[in-house]
């Protein structure tokens, strides 16, 4: 089994990216499982095709995209990822699209293949705060997991795919007063927790276990 | 021109639920379309049908659900509603569903046909924090947000249909400390000026402003 | 029985000052007690005489002076002054200080004499979010708050002083997602009821009432 | 040079207190100075007791408290302790004091005589969250910081002596959405860089650094 994971270049004027961070210091093999990552970069125009390229190259059985998510507090697989690009501040090629529709001719949206809850169990019980979480966002983040989902569903139909939010790392919330963030290594933890998950829960259902929100 | 509002009675111990405070205290005309305001069940099996009912009754032109999103700080109308029931808690009827489809013929989700920037702003405008939100859970909300664009895209095509969530009343906050709420007045005023919008754009696309989210 | 009210200008870019704005509406009677307000400079080197003038005037049995907390979501009466000005931002004129005493021969700290416990009951039965705050912060209310115990304490012994910070107004919010606030009603509610108690308990130990915080 | 540190039991509830965890595993010489870690009880009645012990066994040149601040994101070295014990929740010997001075005698407050500046600029050049805290709460932390200053400004006049408030563990974020937590290895990282400056400041004065709060 392999899989392929990616993180994000930086962007609104960090000088890292815990995505990417993490990306690369992940073991070679997870759970008997391949593990290759490889970097995005923070844009609506080239994402897709960069994690296209990077998907016919490895051949990968499941797609696991990272990204940051400030001012969140624990390691949070994405559920859903939804049809439409919708930024708040610029991209990193200064694009910033108003809801527009990321695939004019796909679904509204794609629940990820990934076994979210079962992950969120696995990252818990290495010790590491972790959620489901239900919204992705409207800007890269979820353009790339809306288009990862897309891409394997007509072309790839036996690779799962999904997304996972990471906190800020301690550096980044330096300076920011009341802010979260979570330690490289912890972060490195979860995901190599939730990536055995994934490899134990291939082609099996996700764990039936409480995770939903109010709101 | 004919507004069905939706507010839910209380859940999880709450003594009100500030979505049926509020519907119940609109004005019955505003921007001159005539708003209808009724209670639905906090019920993953009985709020769909009442509502259907409702707009069986009423045939509104459009549907406007209102919910309890305790720990919001201001009025967020909803982008989206996603295809799953997933409690955290059981509901009034002491369900707890884990990861259902609420339509298994229904698509993945639907976005919301009311102009949610335009109404953001018009609250905005009137004084009241909005914003756009990307997620209305998994639970009751949710349900009755799908289940109304479900109804009215199969039924009811000239309907529009969306969900607003509010902040807690402030003497839900009482006793919890940190915890932010919001007027009964301002809340009413927010819903007026986004009713408002409501009528002002029927027929016509939503307004192209900034309002997306990073994650 | 005569109660001064004091607020302050706004500062940082906003347009008003919540404290301003809640102590010019109150009523000019309250549980028997004539209430005057005064407006403040928020100026470290001007707001202690302009206060010093008031009480000369005014001659008031209790002195209570406002300010704004933002990003707080309840009225929360402060417990304690401490002898230190320590800016984070410049004041309204420009000025900046950094760890410098108050007070050269004042005690390191001075306890609000105003009945906080009782003043936060008052405010929660009247509907209004309140909690005790433990620290006033190290800026001009700090400042306003330490002056007026210090010159109560050594001019005008029978007077009784202390301090109340409020939230942002629904208008200071807008913009700033996630903020919390409070409407300009709820405010002056909790302050008519703080106030009734102040009338209340003048000349008796406060409330024991559970309301410590464990940091 | 001889520094002791302390540490606190468990309390409500939780299996561990980062504070001890952290404490027992600072190095046993930093900067030069030596380190002394031990463990006092979350009791009103029975930490400053133990602590007077300590200081009397040690003999240090600086006493730094630790102590568990759930909810909070960074180290925060406590700017001033209060004279009031005032609970929120029994401590561990069901005690829960309301509205009592610690010291009759004593002052109302004892500011921090460790270079609270110096040691946040430390700690967020090793790269962990820091920043000043103007409030220990009026739990068995502020009796303890009190009680230490009090301590040493009567019998032990050369001796400094502060407290500094630590994030929970990610285990112990576990299950609580939402909230903040930090590393043991960060948190250790943090307080070695601000004994360091301890050591480095002793006998002189705290750096001149922005560093206040509006409120």
């Amino acid at each position: 089994m392999k899989i392929l994971v990616t993180g994000f270049d930086p962007f609104a004027g960090e000088p890292l990216n815990p995505s990417w961070e993490v990306a690369r210091r992940l073991p070679g093999t997870i759970a008997g499982a391949d593990v290759v990552a490889i970097q995005l970069p923070t844009s609506f125009r080239r994402s897709a095709s960069a994690l296209r390229s990077a998907v016919v190259a490895h051949e990968p059985d499941a797609v696991v995209s990272l990204g940051q998510a400030g001012g969140r507090s624990a390691v949070t697989p994405e559920r859903v990822a939804i049809n439409v690009d919708d930024g708040r501040i610029p991209d990193n090629d200064g694009v910033l699209p108003i809801d527009e529709p990321i695939a004019p001719d796909g679904p509204s949206a794609y629940f990820s293949t990934l076994p979210v809850k079962a992950m969120v169990a696995a990252m818990t019980e290495a010790g590491v705060p972790a959620g489901v979480s239900n919204s992705a966002g409207t800007f890269v983040c979820n353009h790339v997991f809306y288009a990862a989902r897309h891409l394997v569903e007509r072309e790839f139909p036996g690779t799962t795919a999904g997304f996972v939010h990471l906190p800020y790392l301690p550096s980044q919330a330096l300076g920011r007063p009341g802010t979260p963030s979570l330690s490289l290594d912890a972060m490195v933890t979860g995901l190599e927790a939730g990536l055995a998950a994934i490899v134990a829960y291939h082609g099996h259902d996700d764990a039936r276990l409480v995770g939903g929100a109010a709101h």
